[in-house]
């Protein structure tokens, strides 16, 4: 039998960062909760930075996962976006980290072939099967179903993790 | 009379982060400390966050700053080395605005120029002004010289738009 852990998936942004929280005992997966995080943008950067760690600090206090899976940034090919994005993910990896959590980044195609089956899945078909997945999730955002199918990519890996290991 | 302002620079890193503090008091400059964090590279990327965030808090702990500056990071031409120089920088930016101090962010010909009086100095001018202007500084690693160029260049900048408020 195995025993239930609880993960949080991030999806870093600087406008809207996501989380969601998920319970996956075996391959039995349960909604806990989910947010964004929505720093305003008229706010200086580094303020802007702290409201998405706080906001994250309190999810990580409410719900109290034990691990964490966050998407890694598409690397845009402007290299102005790139580095404005890193510093959202920058404090989305270490915020989780801090608070002991060990930390799994997925490629955005690692999620969508552990979610809907192709590396190819457009949003929707992602959100279709985060619902389909987690019953209870109701009507999340973009940012929430993105940051939910990172938790349960974690949770495929782990299992396939544990089934090797066993 | 004007008052002493400690000001932290920052020339964020993930290999190496720089921070430098000086006092500030209208034109006269005093060297009060600086140090670099340097993140094992063999460690996860989140774990080398957090020992940047670390390093810093403890640095704003010790000193107690009263204002940050933070070097805009130079937007490199590969949008991959821009996305992991981003993931520093949100960490350094965030660390010292978290601890209630203002942060301003300078580029790197800002800084130049305000420390060298040209936004085209090389590392080794930069390095002899920070010298001949903070005596006291001794053998600064480059990060610590840059990191302590930001700070200088904070203090110019703060007693440019004292001047121009009074």
């Amino acid at each position: 039998m195995s025993t239930t852990v609880r993960i949080i998936g991030i999806d870093p942004g600087l406008r809207y960062t996501g989380w969601g929280i998920i319970d996956a005992q075996g391959s039995a997966l349960r909604y806990v909760a989910s947010g964004r995080v929505a720093p305003k943008p008229a706010m200086e950067l580094a303020d802007r930075l702290c409201v998405l760690v706080a906001g994250l600090e309190d999810a990580l206090a409410e719900y109290r996962p034990e691990e964490a899976a966050v998407e890694e940034t598409f690397v845009n090919a402007d290299p102005r976006s790139a580095l404005k994005l890193g510093q959202a993910r920058g404090v989305c990896l270490m915020t989780p980290a801090r608070a002991g959590l060990p930390v799994a980044e997925y490629a955005p195609n690692q999620i969508k072939k552990a979610v809907v089956g192709t590396g190819h899945a457009d949003k929707g078909q992602i959100l279709a099967m985060v619902r389909r997945l987690l019953p209870k999730v109701g009507e999340p955002t973009a940012d929430e179903a993105d940051a939910l199918a990172a938790a349960l990519c974690h949770a495929a890996h782990r299992q396939f993790r544990m089934r090797a290991s066993a």
